[in-house]
């Protein structure tokens, strides 16, 4: 009874990861991988230069690479995962739709579409009706569904939480890891000794996006939440997991206790791929730490620590795995929470 | 002409840099090193196991380590450099200018105390006369000057030129290099492929250190600047260079321009350490960057970019190098201030 | 039905591997854990900065820590692996011995005593035996078998398979990661863009231990090989994983097939650490490589590649997991051999 | 009276080094840089990105980047240091040749043809009397002069001390720094936490380059050492300077002194870039390492150390920068021998 799933971008450092994710998943069985015309033809063992450190499974390795293209992937596939470049996926993903096929992306073209749900499962799962908004407007059959920026992941599980207390601005600062910009996007030379203190577009993405996760849906249109972010986006020698300073000033004046509590009160779903807790909360300041937290939760977890109330707001840091809760395990969830509620 | 000069903890991470930039140092002669008892009687290069990548200079390669004690420096020995571990240099500092010896310190003990001047020379000189009140308090004939914590120093530069426009608030997320914690401070195991959330201390030393360099004396008292400082640390796995995310809110708004402006007004001193221009502004926001740009004036330079204007106020990136501009170099230069004003 | 084990320094860097790898063993169940006498009385959780990245066992987490001394572990438990610095080791493990305890040991001293099997299950099985003329000498009811050294295992397994072709000579360089040193062993200064070709006593052991291991028990008396290795060893910027270039130089001259064929036909064991294959052989010549491969078969694997016939021998890479398959999982997997050849 | 220079290939990683090596050069004035189609027009400023740890030389900055072609380049311009890939190398250096050029070039194209000197000054600085060769074969009024690979520099000044004791048999595993790769050559998910025992090509270009650098020209042939080289390359997260373990045979047995000796003894030129001493030997067995040392004698000289006497050989360590010595200062210093020896 488990659908059929595609991968269009797979070769790639998130549709490597999404390939490991789908391995043995109990709902999905994985029926075709797209990439680039020039690996079309190959096997996926063939065309994918595997580096994630687990074996390539069994029943991606032998897969045909298929063309990206709505007319090359076989009819039963019912849910697409996509991890394309966003200029590829602006070009390719509507057709997809129009064809019929759902597509969970973590491409970031179209996030903030009037009528396209970005979505994180635990925190705002009725974002996904909004569904029914684009199927009227753009006449698909299909649907898309997008995933948060990696950095934005991270902290709004656990700004959601402190919207309890009235969330009104936050800076957040973050220490982002290499394999965020894909596995030719850092070269050793940049950033072996050193940090860079500029991701292209990522301030604002995190600025935007999270506004948009933190709104609320009426049924008809999505508003924005009015807290103002402002962020401060670094790279650092670190290969997976990002970890972000954030102060969050709100109308209340919650203890470290509330906020703690807070967080550890955020639901995890009845989802495969949803941890529970969602999000775990550390005693020691010194944590989380990107190298010893990053796979909590099967890499699906966020991770809190170092809770602080001072004048400027709390304080605190987060952290998530950028390239599973922050990428290919984001649209994995997002599936699952399409198939859950029936959009499939 | 030129004054004879001891170190104090001469063999540590600081104790090193200071050496080295000692090193055909135009006013200063290094005569006298000290370090823990077990080094006492061993020469220089025996002692210290040398980690800085020149050579040790000749000079004090063989100079005989001495016990850290006022009895075994020779009186001729105007100025001390002092490195010391702050639990050891509370304990023996003051002895020292009590047997007249005038100390240019970098411990972190007694950064605080209302009688010992904290000074960045191009920014708060006339602090240093706070000295008059220490001599008259204390009854030393010595006295003792504190340079600021590594991270202070880095961004009190730029803060001090923002509050031209009326400093208000400052949010700072640091990302520091393991140098910082001196040589076996931070293990490779912890630090490759990982960053840690917390410097224990580092955030308080930020908040009231800056607020004291931002202060005013009026010839008796020294009061603080009333901006509130907030600060977020990391360790990263970066040799040297901290690079600082800031935030800094303001009566006034300036514009972009005005900010570099103010910035780059900042001016250098008529002292050998005392690089020109003090503060060097770059138009690429991925500048600066730890490995490329912190020696940028002998490495006594602070590099600032990435400026821009936010609802949430002045937002841009700082950079200095931890160990000199931030350490041994603050204290040499310190040394510079304390001769050119005569208090040697 | 399952053997109650202990761990003599459970708080380091292979002792907290240790307690990972014995989480969920099918054979054994962790009944007690030493430590320094500093730590004694507290909980493992307390006593141990747990830096695995997977949580600490709830089964060892609640366990009090004890001295390291027979008096203070339980009497049921019959089998203790050893993680002590070697100094305490030679001190206290005899002591366990006369006590009754079996002792799997990590711990270098001792492993070139003549009474003493050094074992590599897979590979010298039969030295085992040794511990018969152990006993006999020594007049112990418990025993102490010895893993070796973690450079010396991840070549040794390549090495007995190309002795069936008659093993005259070998040179091999190392690039071993910085946990082989231990917690604190290597300090983030020295080995951030760098590599360090010394590693003290190290060459001296992978050439001793190695002709140990491929040596002849002939019930009575262990004669050891008589190849002539010659050993370089750095130290590199990786966390775990030991690399290492080897050149085999043998009395007939194999075809890279047959040397390929050799390693692939060492057997594996029935034992629950023992992997299969237990070496595996790459193709690509840029593999093995440590983040990518030193977790193959759980960590007990032993990865080969890049093999060439030059004239200056049979050339190849080796991987292992220096503290899994290097370290803590070679003392537990002689253990295993241990309780399976009926010496408990 | 300073010779007018050009850089071909100006903009990548060695041009870069090369450029940064000729300002305030006291013979060399830089006239012309030229780069690929794309880049010229543009100034040097704008079509490099500067990544070198000093500012941009001024002289070179606001230089007009040319295209790579003959007729582009000045004709007053006498000598070309070329850093061109080797593709691109072998099809343009030819025809700047023939229009009279002198090339000095670090291309890896022809390095081994017979006519083409390959030259280490101060090892084989008689080689260079092959350009009459190679000028009467090709009918040149300019001439082609290479330097070695960068892993073959760094040992071979070492080995051609030792054949003065006959040198026979090379083993040597190398751990090469990323900058030999070029800037985007390592990603940094590939190599932090990791390292590589493959770089294509390099092995094999240690074996050949250095014997016939060893080898001997009669005044009409060259013929190379018969020693027999058997390299094992390794590709780490080091920025720059390449670390190689050696085991060197020879018809003599030395003792630990005499290698050093020898290691003393060889001379350094009366050149500008060759550095006094050429080889530095280190007592402690723990260096050279790379950070430390790579910018001996301003990155030109080698390091050595951790020489034993062992039965397979003379065992030791040997370290050179691999852009500097091993790239863009092997070629201008390659240009000042052409100069000193009148070929200019």
């Amino acid at each position: 009874m488990s659908v059929r799933v595609g991968v269009l971008g797979a070769t790639g450092a998130v549709g490597q990861r999404c390939i490991q994710l789908l391995d043995g998943h109990p709902e999905f069985e994985l029926a075709a991988v797209t990439a680039s015309e020039s690996s079309a033809g190959l096997s996926y063992s063939e065309a994918a230069k595997w580096r994630v450190d687990s074996p390539i499974p069994s029943g991606a390795a032998d897969l045909t690479v298929r063309e990206t293209d709505p007319d090359a992937v076989p009819d039963d596939v019912e849910l697409l995962f996509s991890s394309l470049p966003s200029g590829v996926a602006a070009e390719v993903e509507p057709g997809f739709a129009e064809a019929g096929y759902v597509l969970s992306s973590n491409s970031s073209n179209d996030r903030l579409a009037e009528d396209v749900p970005l979505v994180i499962p635990e925190i705002n799962p009725g974002h996904l009706d909004l569904l029914e908004v684009q199927r009227d407007e753009r006449g698909w059959d299909g649907a898309v569904v997008k995933n948060p920026n990696c950095s934005t992941i991270t902290m709004v599980p656990t700004l959601s939480a402190l919207d309890s207390f009235g969330l009104e601005r936050v800076h957040v600062a973050t220490l982002q890891a290499v394999s965020g910009a894909g596995y030719s996007g850092v070269s050793s030379m940049e950033i072996i000794d050193n940090a860079i203190p500029h991701i292209g577009g990522e301030e604002n993405k995190m600025e935007t996006e999270s506004r948009k996760l933190l709104g609320t849906f009426d049924g008809a249109e999505l508003s924005r939440h009015d807290a103002e972010v402002s962020a401060s986006c670094n790279r650092v020698p670190t290969l997976d997991g990002h970890l972000e300073n954030v102060w969050a000033e709100t109308a209340e004046d919650p203890s470290v206790e509330e906020v703690e509590d807070a967080f550890r009160a955020v639901e995890s779903l009845d989802l495969p791929s949803s941890p529970d807790p969602l999000i775990e909360v550390f005693d020691d300041p010194s944590r989380p730490q990107p190298r010893l937290d990053r796979t909590l939760g099967g890499g699906m977890a966020v991770a809190a620590g170092g809770v602080q109330t001072t004048p400027a707001g709390v304080q605190y840091n987060t952290l998530a795995h950028n390239t599973i809760r922050g990428a290919a395990g984001a649209a994995v969830l997002n599936g699952e929470l399409l198939r859950s509620d029936g959009w499939l």
